[in-house]
């Protein structure tokens, strides 16, 4: 099936594109950018052009920040396309809850896509907490903003989330993972003071009973990065590091293994497409805008790139 | 029907004692108050004693702040009784959302009120916009906080939301009246040096297509409040004031009258109990958490009470 990315940045090139070219499902047709496109590949300066152009194209995949997803979103959705959207799905929940609505009207598949879902220990950690005990969840997501956003000016506008731009990934994993939900009690935001949006968070979570999660979000960590959850429960300790590639229960490696996040992405939009379905789950972008309600806000010192 | 109040604060006093007394369908049976409750009514000090106490009061009112409101209603829906919430019906997005799941799950009454949706005029300007074109909305919800929320520290309180506690009346009103949902697309949100939430909010929304609302909600009003919201349609302009207590089309007022904002809210409550059903719409504190997420920060004079 052919299909068309929108928007080339840093994570269309790194990750889009060969999880495409992997796919048997899926044929890279065209792409969408104003400054340029890539090497060998029809582009078009505007999503309208591709859409009156190319109506052999079923599907497109969102890359663009999230500030401009939801007008390129509804225009596809409008032509008849299929859509799969890059995390976090919108600027805002009420935007994803309305692209949700007009994808079921218009018959066509919406994916909400969280990359960090598709990480190798994910699928073995909810199977296997689905029917333990859970005590205590520690969630730990610190990374430099130079090495992972250079330059990415947008993560600092408003609706660019900040540290919750990775953050979120965590937040995708934690709500695959719980087997009941948990809701936001407490957040304290650091927002450095030249900027609109916080470079560390740390938030407090409860099932409302006895689970109690604590998240540190931070973007000013230096010498590697850590994407880490760990859960207590009544049988041991279970920890999915490096993202969710790695899962270990007590002491053992669980040795999980996958093909990449994308390219489980790509394969789930093509099966969601063959079945007429949807994916919109909003939950990790509703805790965000809840850590921002809630949140209580201190200035740190300024920025800079 | 008995029916205990929880919380007997302010809004308690002022609206929903005398709506149940006035209501043929609930009895005041109890209240729950750690601060002695009201002058000839049962009173527990926890909502726990009232609940072991009272196996025969069906129906709870929750109208305590809204940071201690989940855990309240998560015991009384354990405990197998209806829960009427004021608004906000939450701290958290996540938190309503899993209430709604809850109550579903133990087959009782979840009823997340708005109270100015019971507004004269709503129901009204709702139908009467059904089939027109809009263009434009414009909000004006202005009130002086020392004389609305006089001494109510936790409205400053990370979780009080702040010019968004009346605002989101605001909320509850567009989000009824307009025939297709809007998202938030820019907000401006003022914070007193000195608090956590903001006194002032200028909030723009789209629908995606042709459609712009506009809201400006200020707490530093003085010399009487102004709650209004006027609608530009291919049929002329439809305006909401006195908080909807009033419709004008065109310069016509159209004279809506009602019983009152919460006796309202009350028969309703009574009707979904007599159907087994819910009614909880997060739309308006949705639109909120949206707004903190999406919201540029400025620094504002400190706020004395």
């Amino acid at each position: 099936m052919p299909v068309a990315i929108v928007g080339v940045g840093k994570i269309a090139r790194d990750e889009h594109v060969p999880a495409i070219a992997a796919d048997p499902s899926f044929d890279l047709a065209a792409t969408v950018s104003r400054s340029g496109g890539l090497e060998g590949v029809e582009n078009h300066e505007t999503l309208d052009a591709l859409l009156q152009a190319r109506p052999d194209i079923p599907a497109v995949s969102l890359c663009m920040p999230p500030q401009v997803r939801f007008k390129a979103a509804r225009a596809a959705i409008a032509a008849g396309r299929h859509v799969m959207l890059e995390k976090p799905p919108g600027a805002s929940v009420s935007e994803v809850l309305t692209l949700d609505r007009l994808a079921r009207r218009a018959g066509v598949t919406l994916y909400a896509s969280w990359h960090s879902r598709a990480a190798a220990g994910v699928a073995m950690a909810q199977a296997w907490l689905a029917d333990k005990r859970l005590t205590s969840v520690r969630i730990d997501w610190k990374e430099d903003v130079r090495k992972w956003h250079p330059g990415q000016d947008w993560v600092w506008q408003p609706g660019g989330l900040g540290v919750f731009d990775p953050g979120i990934n965590a937040l995708s994993i934690l709500t695959a993972i719980l087997p009941a939900p948990v809701h936001l009690t407490e957040a304290q935001l650091s927002f450095p003071e030249n900027r609109d949006t916080p470079i560390a968070a740390e938030l407090t979570f409860t099932d409302g009973a006895d689970l109690t999660v604590a998240a540190a979000f931070d973007w000013r960590q230096e010498g590697g990065e850590i994407w880490q959850i760990e859960v207590e429960t009544d049988a041991g300790t279970l920890r999915l590091t490096e993202g969710g590639a790695r899962l270990a229960i007590g002491d053992a490696d669980q040795g999980v293994a996958s093909p990449g996040e994308y390219p489980a992405l790509y394969s789930h939009f093509a099966s969601l497409i063959a079945q007429g379905a949807s994916d919109v789950d909003a939950s990790p972008l509703i805790h965000v805008a809840d850590a921002f309600m809630l949140g209580r806000r201190i200035a740190v010192d300024p920025f800079h790139d």
